[in-house]
């Protein structure tokens, strides 16, 4: 260590064994002793031959930090006079002020002033902790089968994109997405779940969730409300609050949402965000009755419906529930879905088909969100679904998820039958088992978390006070032995 | 064409070359003529075997098509008394509009509700148009040099990461991005840009710019004020925007933004966006009396600081100028980078490093958002920065930067040197060029546009009235032989 007596200016010690090169240290060390007030303004300095000496070192690391001091402001240098610290600096009281005391402590708000956030964030700070989603173990919801995928094909694709990357794919892309995309997009919606729409009318996103955040932005002013399912997505919940919007809880029943509830809304009711194929979490289907109520009242009214189609491609009894977008002649459903449970979720895409007098709009907030989605899985997705991969991959899982459904099912009659119904469980990846009244289901959840079992508890599904306590079950993502074994745990925890 | 009789029912075409199986397109005829009311409620439709007859096709696609509309509630069946389109679906006055005329066309508000969005919506369908951002050719601002990335070597490291994916790599990750990304991120900042952090301060991004539209909903409420640089970065005014805050323009000079005009801005002011290490367009550095008089003052008045540090790594007579959150000793400064500049702009990855106390915040906001960055390409770019690859990319890219904008200088020197005066050229990825007052940049934008040349009119970055006009040229992603052309294609439109 070389040190400068302190005699002189406050103790200036060199690292030899550290990364940073010597003549960002000496920079460091003066622009700190300066910020902190250990050397006044107009003070003058050692000349680089001095500073050199004493530190004995030479005097080229000296030179190059009074030169980058010099053009950043902090020092000054007259021709005959040698190098001071700018007179233009602050004096004390117009210096920042130093933080005293243990490193990472906040000074007190008499010294510095207030450390407001927004209210949103204030908001979503409070939010209870959600321990289930710190474990990507079983019945993990939303989870897809991640060893069935097909990473050899994927990764073929991957490669062959990756290896002669262009600009198009490394350069800024389309608000709105990567055009062949979005017609590969547009022609599997038509065909798999009856959306009728061009492929100008599909805004790619990194997923459901930025899809809702999205249309929360651009249809909903801050106080505006907007009517969810009880229960519902709490993603979606997150997604509307964000925009500052004003939920209103409307009861499902086995047709889904009640429509006829939504009329005693009031006028500030804006959109109504609903899973007509498979409602999250309880897995009915909305009946063809409801649909058309709602069409009707939407249309009317001048409401928005955001259908969100997060998993209906799983269904195992029947074919595959039709759109309700398809059905809309009025252009009032904005339909949402994802690649994240059909595919994997760290691909983040997902799309939202817009009614055409909206696209403006979208892609505009879009470009201002995030400007745009990663443009290389875009381009592979697009060889995956015209390669017939998308549709073979579709075709397994079905088949798999019927499996790991039945086994779970069985497991819960033969384990807890007498304890735990079964609901919703004609389709997509995930199941509810209803529990004995009185029974607390985010107990349940947090000790299933400490053993590495992710449940998530049907109360925390209700924006009001929970109607019934559950356990919503994914079994995509957990294979036989895992479901087994989960099940066996979470007996010990119900029945304690 | 098989018909079904008119008489009967509406006409039932059945196009055998179509994509759709039978049973879908009967099924997708019933369910049309439902929704239109060209069939009543509780109205008989034909059996199975009589359909399939005068369709003249097997039952069996007849037979699918009513199963799937009698389980979605369109159909219903009375044992021994066929089948009839249910009951419970509502009549005319309650079912949805059926919009006549050309398709496409909307209806009138009369019959159907308003088409209203929220009023943030409304106002980004109100920008003018970009027109400079149709192309990527000369002059695109912000574009990096794409031809000059060693894609071999990136296409190695994703190839590595995609044959292997792993659980962690495919499932749900961190709000707050891959921790062995965030200690590369930590690592690389506190190098080379003096930032002060720990890898748990790390929050990453898409890009900037979902770092800038995260820092304003997470700090600033609606009617909120942020101070801007005048002339500024327009994406900044579009997130500040998104999030509905009113934005105050603060003059820029050669030390930066003038930070005694900020204590003039009253109360309501939350936060400062500025780009202290190369000013977005001018280019200017900040300088240390102004840093210093900038931070004393957010420190007192509780106002955030949002650096925007987007292209300092390239700076080219000096060394890279450190960041202001390194002198930061009240934790009042979040800082933003992005690797979109010094790598490419569709691998969507940029940063945002936190005050410890806004980190539980802003990862819940980014959670409600959109969840998380994808994973693989923040695993492939860890090990790009750990291997050497990325240093040795900037160090090659800020030489061939500096020959890029040597050329630029003088090519403007040469064709149009008494016209033009350059400004903020020591640094970055682009220039400005000043034009003689009276010239209307917009008008030269607009018309190179038309020739794939992309420049962009400074006017655009003024929020109130432009003090000057100019070119704002981008020369990162322009070959030698591309500035020379453009710049002989720009001299015809500013002498015309």
């Amino acid at each position: 260590m070389n040190r400068l007596p302190a005699s002189f200016l406050p103790s200036l010690a060199l690292d030899p064994q550290s990364e940073s090169p010597m003549y960002r240290q000496i920079y460091e060390w003066f622009r700190r002793a300066i910020v902190d007030g250990q050397v006044r303004p107009g003070q003058r300095v050692p000349s680089t031959r001095n500073l050199a000496a004493e530190l004995k070192i030479s005097r080229i690391p000296v030179f190059n930090a009074y030169e980058q001091l010099c053009a950043e402001g902090y020092l000054e240098t007259f021709v005959g006079a040698g190098t001071c610290v700018a007179r233009s600096i602050p004096d004390e009281k117009l210096r920042p002020p130093v933080r005293r005391g243990p490193s990472g402590s906040r000074k007190s708000a008499e010294s510095t002033g207030p450390r407001r956030i927004s209210h949103r964030g204030t908001a979503f700070t409070n939010f209870p902790p959600q321990s289930w989603l710190n474990s990507l173990g079983a019945f993990r919801v939303s989870l897809p089968a991640l060893d069935e995928f097909p990473i050899r094909i994927w990764s073929k694709l991957v490669a062959r994109h990756s290896r002669t990357l262009h600009r198009e794919i490394m350069g800024y892309g389309d608000a709105m997405g990567h055009l062949p995309f979005r017609e590969a997009v547009a022609h599997y919606l038509a065909t798999a779940r009856g959306v009728r729409c061009k492929s100008s009318q599909i805004l790619v996103t990194t997923g459901s969730q930025q899809a809702l955040q999205i249309c929360a932005q651009v249809l909903l002013d801050p106080k505006d409300c907007v009517a969810i399912e009880e229960p519902g997505y709490p993603g979606a919940r997150q997604a509307f609050l964000s925009a500052g919007s004003r939920l209103i809880p409307v009861r499902v029943d086995d047709e889904g949402i009640k429509v006829t509830e939504l009329t005693g809304c009031g006028d500030d009711l804006r959109a109504v965000y609903i899973t007509p194929s498979h409602q999250y979490p309880l897995g009915m289907t909305m009946s063809a009755t409801r649909r058309m109520q709602l069409l009707n009242w939407a249309a009317h009214s001048g409401t928005w419906i955001i259908e969100d189609d997060y998993d209906s491609e799983y269904r195992f009894e029947s074919r595959p529930i039709v759109s309700l977008q398809g059905l809309d002649n009025c252009a009032r459903v904005i339909y949402i879905g994802t690649f994240s449970k059909v595919l994997f979720p760290a691909l983040r895409l997902g799309y939202v088909v817009l009614p055409e007098d909206l696209v403006h709009a979208f892609s505009a907030y879009r470009d201002a969100s995030d400007i745009f989605s990663s443009t290389l899985y875009q381009a592979v997705l697009t060889d995956f679904i015209q390669e017939g991969h998308f549709a073979r991959h579709l075709r397994r899982m079905r088949m798999l998820y019927m499996e790991r459904r039945n086994m779970l099912v069985r497991t819960i009659d033969a384990q807890l039958g007498k304890k735990l119904e079964v609901v919703g469980a004609e389709a997509g990846m995930h199941l509810v088992t209803l529990l004995p009244r009185g029974v607390d289901d985010s107990a349940i959840a947090r000790k299933a978390a400490e053993r590495g079992i992710s449940v998530m508890p049907l109360s925390s599904c209700y924006l009001g006070r929970p109607v019934r306590n559950g356990l919503v079950l994914g079994y995509g993502g957990a294979s036989p032995p895992q479901i087994g074994d989960a099940m066996h745990e979470l007996k010990k925890l119900i029945q304690h």
